[in-house]
């Protein structure tokens, strides 16, 4: 009989927002893995493993590409979980562990939970009105990567809504750390709506394509799902004054010749009050 | 104090993908309700009752157009819950509850979870990949509108690939039955992966745009989220031929020329054997 690697998305907030479902395949499993380096979880680990009365065991982005080997070898006699922040499939690297599992005779089940791109529907734009999510990454000094700008305007090319999804980095060894073999990590880092604005801005006055700028109806969401979320519409000269508080940020520019009566009233209704 | 609305997401499978939050608020709450007509739920009323130990209230679209205002009084004075399948905001009338619960200064809480445009995923397609997500709807007689197919072409056009959601038709009436004012409905209708293949070879035949034909590669999902859901891809020719089973069906058409190698090795895993 083939023992399943299971692939369970906690959702977006914390340890209780994982469905019945997957709790009752957590609480049977062998072991349990949380993959920790694409998001984060308003959770400690103790608080997750009281609830699920289980040993979670921290899978970084090391254990990811070089010992998953062994969770999957786990895997073919064992039921094994690998807990994922989000939806299962937000992040390719889940692929290729699908896909080694795969390859290893191991059957893999998906149980699906809330992710980003859906939950920005509390935003009130309708999901069908938007165009190709964007990454925004940080800009380094020597390092100011556009597509996300250019995405952007291809999006209002084609009438529609963009949904910036903001730089996460975690485990990160500064380059001085990498060359020694030093396995000491930078401070995490998420981005804010701020900084994003801010790249924005900045790309706009070198590629002067008239996409984005201070008077750009912005919408700024920030730890989306968690009991204390918040949703702040207004120009980015105005969300750049925002104090918008602990990650995760994202931020939505739609398209301002293509809000329907209705995005309207939503976006109002969570627009700043000056 | 002002209670609250809460709208609550139940995910793609049955009643064991409510989260745990979700669960907590519903066993609590004065009364439950359960928006009936964007989507189905692979359970029966019954075994939702028993699981939450709540009575739940069908709330079908003329409940949800007519009579809502009744379930918003009742959340000025006691916590309402009305739960919907998928993510809370799939659908554009929630919005609608959303401002008019605000409005009668009823707080409204949202409790996410999955929804199709996240867990299409589990094709192996980067959800950074796809273009606006395209409604299918199905051809009358007289009426074959066309706009899915232009939006698909405009995905093309920008290397993207594009999530096609298919048509439900629940409690709709006959024109004869509108006319002399009785409420008899329709029996339910779900358009199949094989539908959407057909109607999208006859805009083809129609518009000659070159977007779509026996030869392009479609990828059919059934019952994404539940126990026994499939993926198969293959030709549109190849998939005319596969019996997909009970609804709901989705269909993704990836852009030929932007696959990359992981989405294509996802994409071969789920190839039909001829």
């Amino acid at each position: 009989m083939r023992m399943p690697l299971y692939l369970i998305g906690l959702g977006l907030g914390d340890a209780k927002d994982i469905t019945l479902r997957g709790l009752e395949i957590v609480k049977r499993a062998s072991s349990v893995y949380l993959e920790h380096y694409t998001a984060i979880l308003n959770d400690t680990l103790e608080e997750m493993e009281q609830l699920y009365e289980r040993k979670v065991i921290l899978a970084d982005r090391e254990f990811v590409e070089q010992q998953c080997d062994g969770m999957l070898e786990e895997a073919r006699t064992n039921d094994v979980c690998m807990l994922v922040v989000g939806d299962v499939f937000c992040a390719t690297t889940h692929c290729d562990i699908y896909l080694r599992a795969v390859e290893k005779g191991v059957q893999v089940h998906c149980i699906h939970n809330a992710g980003i791109m859906t939950a920005v529907g509390i935003s009130g734009l309708s999901l069908y009105n938007f165009g190709r999510t964007v990454s925004v990454v940080f800009f380094t000094d020597s390092w100011h990567p556009s597509s996300f700008y250019d995405k952007m305007g291809e999006n209002l090319k084609n009438e529609l809504h963009t949904l910036c999804l903001l730089d996460i980095k975690v485990k990160e060894q500064s380059i001085e750390n990498i060359v020694k073999g030093r396995k000491i990590y930078e401070p995490p880092r998420y981005m804010t709506v701020n900084q994003a604005i801010e790249q924005l801005l900045w790309l706009e006055n070198e590629k002067k394509q008239n996409i984005f700028n201070l008077d750009t109806l912005c919408i700024g969401l920030t730890r989306v799902g968690s009991p204390d979320q918040r949703v702040i519409a207004g120009t980015a000269e105005q969300l750049l004054k925002v104090d918008f508080g602990p990650p995760l940020h994202s931020l939505i520019v739609p398209h301002p010749g293509q809000i329907s009566e209705m995005e309207m009233e939503m976006i109002n209704h969570w627009r700043i009050r000056d």
